[in-house]
C-alpha cells in the first residue's frame, strides 16, 4: 500500500505547497485512486510516474475549492488523452452538480464515461477492486469526511514448520497450498489446505480525513488503522487565536487523538500558508515539535511529491 | 505598454508550460488586467512581481477550460488575502453561470464584490481606466473573442522649437502647456496650449485573440494594432491532418494574414503540446520556421513568465 502527496497546503497554493490531492495504490496495482483535487493537481501529476490513464477513481473528502477545482481540468486533459475506461466520481452530493454544470457552462465532453457515487452510497459500490472504502463523517464547515482504505484480501502462507513435520517437502504442493487448493498426495491423503496456512496476517488499513476539527470523530475507525493521514492546518495557538470558525485542527489535537488511539502512523498535512519553511516563527518546524510532543508513534510531516510505503507488518516510511 | 505570459500551452499542460493566461498592463500602473485564466494561472502568478490585490478585471476569451478553469480558484485566494476592492469579469455570457454555479455548490463567498461583464455589453462600461477595450468575434467551435486594448490617452509633448522661436524660456510655463493648461505671460500675452504641443503620437494598441481558425476576422481591428498576440496551435501540416474540427490556426494561417496587415509586432503563443521544445519535430522551432516564412515584422513565440513591453514608438521587445 504506497501513497504519494500531490498538495500538502491549506487554501491557498505556495511556492512550494500544492492544494490538496493524495494519490493512493496498492503496490503493483496498476491503476489508482486520487483523493482530493486542488486546482493544480494534473500540473503535480505532469512531474509523477502517475498517468490520468490509470486513474481509477476520485474520492472528494468536501466541497471546498482547494479540496476539488482541480477535478475539470484533470478531467478534461484525461479526455484529450483519449481515455475511454470508466472513472468513478465520489464525493458529497454537490459533486456531482458541481462537475456537471462546468461541463455544460464549458462545452466539456469527456470520451470515457463518469460514474458518480454519492458518499452515503459508497457501500453499495465496489468502486476499488483490491480496497474496501469506508466513510467516516466529520466536522467542518461542510459536509466533510474521511475515506478508510483497507485491503480486501491479503496473501496466505504456508506453515512451513508443519508441512516439514509432516515429511511434505517444499515444491508444487506447497504453491498449491498457498493458493489455498486442497491437495492429494501420491499415497492417497488428502491435504486441506486451510489447516497449512498460518494465520493470516492483519489487513493493512489507511484513513485519509478531509478538514475536520474533531479528530476523536475517527475513534472507531481508528482501532484498526495502521496509518492516520490528517490535516493539522494550525498549531495549537493560533487555532485558538482564529477563534472556532475556520473549524480545523491543530497539530496538538490530532497528535494526542493519534496517541490515544495507538495509531502507529500519524502522517500531517495541509498546513496553513503562513508556517513557511525556512522562516523563524511560525515555521513548519512549530507544527513538528508541537505534534512529537504529544505523539510517541510514528510522525511524518508531508511534503509535496513525497512518496510513502507502507509495509505488510504495518511499517509506514518514506520511499526514496 | 507590457504583457507577461503566465501560460502558453494549448488544452493541457506540460512541464514547462501552463494552459492559457497573460497578464496585461500599462507602464506605471499599479492595476493590472488578465486575459484568460486557465487552471494554474494562480500559481504561475506567485512565480511574479503580480499581486491579486491589484488585478482589476479578467476577460475571458471563450469558455473553454484551458482558458477559464482556474478562475474559481484565483477569485477564491483572492478572497483569503482579503481583497475588497470589486473585480470585473468579461467574457462570453454562460461565464456568470459557470461562476455562480462553482461559488454555490463549493460555498464560496467572497469578500469583495464581482461586476460582470458579458462581452456584447463591453461597450457601455468602462472597465479599465486607462485602456480602451473593443471586442472582435472570432470563429471557433464555441463563441471566441478577441480583446483590443487601446491607450486612452497620450502624454503631451510641447514643441520646443516654436517655444523657442517666440522667446518662451523653459520653466513652470513649459510644464503648465505640457499638462495642456492655457498660460498668461507677464506680459499679458495668452498662450493656448494647444497652439505649443506637437501632434500627438499613435496610441498604443495590442490585440489578444482567443481561439480562432479565421484570422483575417482581425482585419479591421488590426489596421490600428502595434501588437497581435494569436494562438498558433499547430503547424499548417498537422493542422490540415486534424481536419476542420479543432478550429485553430496554423502558424502560417496568422503570419501571413499579419504580415497582409502590415503589423509590425506579432507573438504567437497555445501552441500544441505536440510541439516539444527539445524535440527533433515536430518542434516549437518548427512553429517558428513556419512563421518566419512568411512573416517579415518582428515575430516572437512566447514561453512562460516572459515580460514584453511595447514602447511609445510601438517597438515591441522582451523585458530582461
Amino acid at each position: 500500500m504506497e501513497f504519494q502527496f500531490l498538495g500538502t497546503s491549506s487554501g491557498t497554493p505556495t511556492k512550494t505547497r500544492n492544494v490538496s490531492g493524495l494519490a493512493l495504490r496498492s503496490e503493483g496495482a496498476s491503476h489508482w485512486s486520487l483523493i482530493d483535487c486542488g486546482e493544480g493537481t494534473q500540473h503535480r501529476i505532469l512531474h509523477t510516474s502517475l498517468s490520468l490513464w490509470n486513474l481509477r477513481a476520485i474520492f472528494i473528502t468536501h466541497m471546498h475549492g482547494d479540496h476539488c477545482y482541480g477535478l475539470p481540468g484533470l478531467l478534461a486533459s484525461a479526455g484529450m488523452f483519449n481515455r475511454t475506461e470508466q472513472m468513478y466520481i465520489v464525493g458529497p452530493r454537490p459533486l456531482e452538480q458541481f462537475v456537471r454544470c462546468i461541463m455544460e457552462t464549458s462545452e466539456l465532453g469527456l470520451p470515457y464515461p463518469i460514474e458518480f457515487v454519492a458518499v452515503e452510497h459508497l457501500g453499495k459500490t465496489d468502486v476499488l477492486p483490491d480496497l474496501e472504502v469506508h466513510i467516516t463523517a466529520l466536522s467542518h464547515r461542510v459536509p466533510s469526511y474521511a475515506y478508510s482504505f483497507t485491503e480486501r484480501t491479503v496473501e496466505h502462507k504456508v506453515d512451513v514448520a508443519k508441512l516439514n513435520d509432516e515429511g511434505i517437502p517444499p515444491g508444487p504442493i506447497w504453491g498449491q497450498i498457498q493458493q489455498g487448493d486442497d491437495v492429494m498426495l501420491p499415497d492417497g491423503r488428502i491435504l486441506n489446505a486451510r489447516n497449512y496456512l498460518l494465520p493470516p496476517r492483519k489487513r493493512r488499513k489507511t484513513i485519509v480525513g478531509g478538514d475536520n476539527d474533531t479528530p476523536e470523530l475517527l475513534a472507531v475507525e481508528a482501532r484498526t488503522a495502521d496509518v492516520l493521514i490528517h490535516e493539522a492546518t494550525y498549531t495549537d495557538d493560533i487555532l485558538h487565536k482564529m477563534g472556532p470558525w475556520p473549524q480545523h485542527s491543530s497539530a496538538k489535537m490530532v497528535a494526542q487523538f493519534a496517541n490515544n488511539a495507538g495509531i502507529r502512523n500519524l502522517v500531517l498535512t495541509h498546513f496553513s500558508p503562513r508556517y513557511q519553511e525556512q522562516a523563524e516563527s511560525p515555521s513548519i518546524a512549530d507544527i513538528e515539535a508541537e505534534a512529537r510532543a504529544a505523539y510517541t508513534g510514528k510522525l511524518f510531516l508531508a511534503n509535496d511529491f513525497e512518496r510513502y510505503v507502507l509495509d505488510r507488518a504495518g511499517n509506514l516510511a518514506k520511499a526514496s
